[in-house]
């Protein structure tokens, strides 16, 4: 390949990994100005945490279940501990006449930004109550195994690829999948003291929504790479496309919630219209290449509407999501994941049925991996705080420190002097 | 061209796009910081809303009306709803050589990016006592249909291009066109109950500082794609020096604000050298292609001295805006926009004329358009809150929620349970 | 060079530039969350006038100073004051031929952005008892002559490059510098009132951890263009391994610092792992290019063990950084540049002994120059706040305002009305 060529292309996987990272201080942003003031530094970190975690083990483990090579096609695969290291670029243009689009350095480094983003995702669905170190063995070990081994099954060439699966960007493989988990956490872990009682759902506002925004539209800048980068090069047609569906997307996301929440509630809500953004950007992320731009702004749009719909369905059913992550990215997730056999180039009902299988599978897998591995940290070292530590808050009982100290208290604590 | 080179081009054009983007959570942000608590909720939903109301209407009809394309030199004209979706990349490399430099993608999310830049800027300006739904559709009308007519009139190849009007990025088309339309809607609305007394003007000072210097380091961000995007291509020569213009520009607005605040008020104003900063880039956005460092240091340095002084002028006027929106995009555009005149490569009086011809004719038409819109939402559903709900703050008359809630107090109201 | 080529190599050099920039809202973000309330509005200003400082000076008499071109092998020279303005694209192809891989635009703004880091540095160190006019001398002097004196030693083909000293993308010669000065500052203005007390070392906790976070993100995000850029071309073998290399010691910093804070304090302290991060950053900046990336955890690793340990130390010296820059950056800045004698295709002792060399001299440098310039302010216009104004707080007493108003009293003193 052309080296002025090879060189863009890379260039663009590269600031693609840049803006995906930045959306893990947009999950940090966003799910600590939804939590209540006295869990603040307990979200934030777990999101400091889940994003060093989650690039260790996928350069240790991750990246090798994911891309295993060989035939293709299967369930499971390994390849090897870390990733085999790429020559200089000579070398590398010489390998790009075989297909090799860019060094094995970008594409570890762009696929290890998303793989923690999954776990983030959970990260802000059991807020307020799950012990620390339960949940950072839980990320770990889902982050290093789970994620790739359903990631692979598409992503790395296996059985859901053969089959003719479509997820452009992973509405399933990263949304979804990150969703499942959260409702296997939540599940197991219960509502957080207070919020279901006999006299009905008591909200449970955020502290901050101007960061709550601050991480939306962080998100939104981050979703560029996110869904741009997943095009594997910085092919102007094909790039271009995906930016314009991806805003759009986005856009028609904000005017659903907008409207939907405002029938529903006689309100402007704001952190419907923030999650309508977000469920946008999920919606459109499986398809975000094939679809024209008024598709993107239906996808979007329906996505958008669902957002306030399922707020209050998982509330209805008294499974406690602080921040809405199961309505985000599980279930625009998986509307996404299905829209992509309703709606542009690749719509018919043969594709439906495989985006079914697909999310069904993955979700399968996914939950019940999350659940047995909650499980097996619940009757050991136990999942949930005490009643006592929730309600003094995790910021003091796990930190010792508070998110805002406006006079002259103890912040850390050097216990050795 | 070349497939590498068009890539390149096209890749920062893209990269462009997510700065300018980033741009709109400078402003959310800068403008939360300068409002009072109780206002923020509000300014952070009109600035989510405005993003994706703005994408959706450029999309539909803005971008037709802004680029007509054919003779040339008019006045108005209309293409299409929507764009017209180009081919893939070998059509796009064949079209290259008739001068089509890049895919109407890209084309559109840049353009699309920086209109809803314009209603950003009134959004500050009308804070604290504009009725949310009034603002929404002026917003809409004004961005969908003002914006790209008058847009059109220089960069759709109207008739200010043709008669030698320069504007390279927007000090007029984009900065004085939301100034001046905050202009009318201040004008329309009044000051905010208690700002302006027989006993002189009352401060009224924002709620987190923080805030609103995030979101003047976020907007220099955004202005690197924003000036830097205009060049049209990646051009190493052009793209280079814009960068060094707008960058010494903002500088030199840093350092004018900070001396002539503290000549004027005898301290050390965060708020003024803010507000410098971005006077700066106003400033040089007109001319950032043609300036010499110099010059860039001397008209960023100009117009943060301007910054103070419109200010208080302002206030005397009993004009009230509470984030400085006209000073630093009405008065620093005008003067960015007449410096393309004074200064740099294109300077002389013939210049200058036509630089003041192109300022006002734009500024009349759009101070005409935003002022009869605003006059008609005020006859019939009326544009200010009643001076209850401003005293209560628009979060809670808007809203039904607060931007920082720090007990278990109701934010979203779930009106259906 | 093949002109898509060079384009695609100007354009990541102008892309790490906007990240190197935002840099600087990481260090205001995290800093200012790193103070109480009252002190910062003064930090953010300092943080906002440092960067246009910085460019202006850099600009007009520091790149002159740090890239003097000639012989090579000294330890002073002055090119010119300004840079010298290229040509067009044309010219600038020509020009790469003869080994000018960039237009002097852009080396120029991406290294004017690096300069004023090392000030930002100082300004955390220094927080909350420095007086605003001393310590904006300071900055003005030492970033306009002893950065760049220094930097040439080694970047701009000095004595210490020709000796074979190797600090990839400025372990010490931005990070070491900024620490040096800061250590200077901290020795001459002394411990802030009420620190080190008789009953023991008071900890003064940082007013909101949610803006440092921010601020951490924001400089991790920002050192993809800080080490990536450093590799001066779009290289893709290269910028990818720097990629990766910077990430996995982030990682690796995050972890060291969890670990080893948890054995000393017993707890999860989020300002503890969030200078890991960034301990991490700093010690693989050095050698970013050379590592493999089982050595770039190790380095990482180890760097953000040191920072619980570091911190401690310097508080048992009565040595009082507010922010801990000097443990980040002084501490792990030495780590990193003397690594690159112990990991990676440069290991040996004899590298080690010329890496220990260019630290030494560099800091010895740096500190003289630093205390020199300090002590000089100190004996004349003072340099430290007086008791009264540090327990008020710097934002009134240096500013007349609050960063968080909570009612409408006066933000900005209008003495002009």
């Amino acid at each position: 390949m052309d080296e002025g060529l090879y060189i863009a292309n890379n260039l663009w996987i590269l600031i693609a990994t840049i803006l995906v990272f930045i959306m893990h201080l947009g999950f940090a942003s966003l799910e600590a100005g939804l939590v209540r003031k006295k869990n603040t530094v307990n979200i934030l970190f777990k999101n400091t945490m889940i994003v060093s975690i989650g690039l260790l083990t996928y350069y240790i483990i991750g990246y090798g279940l994911m891309y295993p090579g060989g035939e293709g096609g299967g369930f499971f695969g390994f390849k090897q501990f870390g990733i085999e290291e790429p020559g200089d670029l000579a070398s590398l243009l010489a390998a790009s006449s075989e297909g090799f689009v860019m060094p094995s350095w970008t594409d570890f480094i762009f696929q290890g930004m998303f793989a923690a983003t999954c776990a983030t995702i959970v990260s802000g669905a059991v807020a307020e109550r799950i012990k620390l170190g339960s949940f950072l063995i839980f990320v770990t070990i889902f982050v290093a195994i789970s994620y790739p081994i359903t990631g692979m099954w598409q992503w790395g060439g296996g059985w859901l690829n053969v089959m003719g699966f479509y997820d452009f960007a992973g509405s399933t493989l990263v949304h979804a999948v990150g969703g499942f988990a959260a409702l296997a956490g939540i599940l197991l872990l219960g509502a957080r003291t207070g919020k279901y009682t006999d006299k009905g759902i008591k909200p449970i506002p955020g502290h901050s929504l101007p960061f709550a925004t601050l991480g939306v539209f962080l998100l939104w800048f981050g979703w560029f790479g996110f869904n741009g980068g997943s095009v594997l090069s910085a092919d102007a047609a094909s790039v271009g496309k995906v930016f314009v569906t991806t805003s759009l997307a986005a856009a028609g996301g904000t005017v659903g919630a907008f409207i939907i929440s405002y029938v529903m509630f006689k309100t402007h809500d704001l952190s419907m219209v923030l999650n309508g953004v977000l469920g946008g950007l999920v919606g459109i992320t499986a398809g975000a290449d094939l679809m024209s731009p008024m598709e993107a702004i239906a996808i979007g749009g329906i996505a958008g509407a669902i957002i306030p719909l399922s707020v209050v369905f998982f509330d209805k059913m008294k499974l406690d999501d602080p921040v809405g992550a199961t309505s985000v990215h599980l279930v625009c997730g998986i509307w996404g994941t299905l829209a992509v056999g309703i709606f542009g180039s690749s719509a018919g009902l043969g594709q439906l049925w495989i985006q079914f299988v697909g999310v069904s599978t993955i979700g399968l897998f996914t939950f019940a991996f999350a659940f047995i591995l909650f499980y097996i940290l619940k009757v050991t070292i136990g999942i949930r705080v005490t009643e006592e530590e929730e309600l003094k808050g995790l910021d003091i009982s796990e930190h010792e420190m508070s998110a805002y100290s406006s006079s002259d208290t103890v912040a850390y604590n050097l216990n050795v002097q």
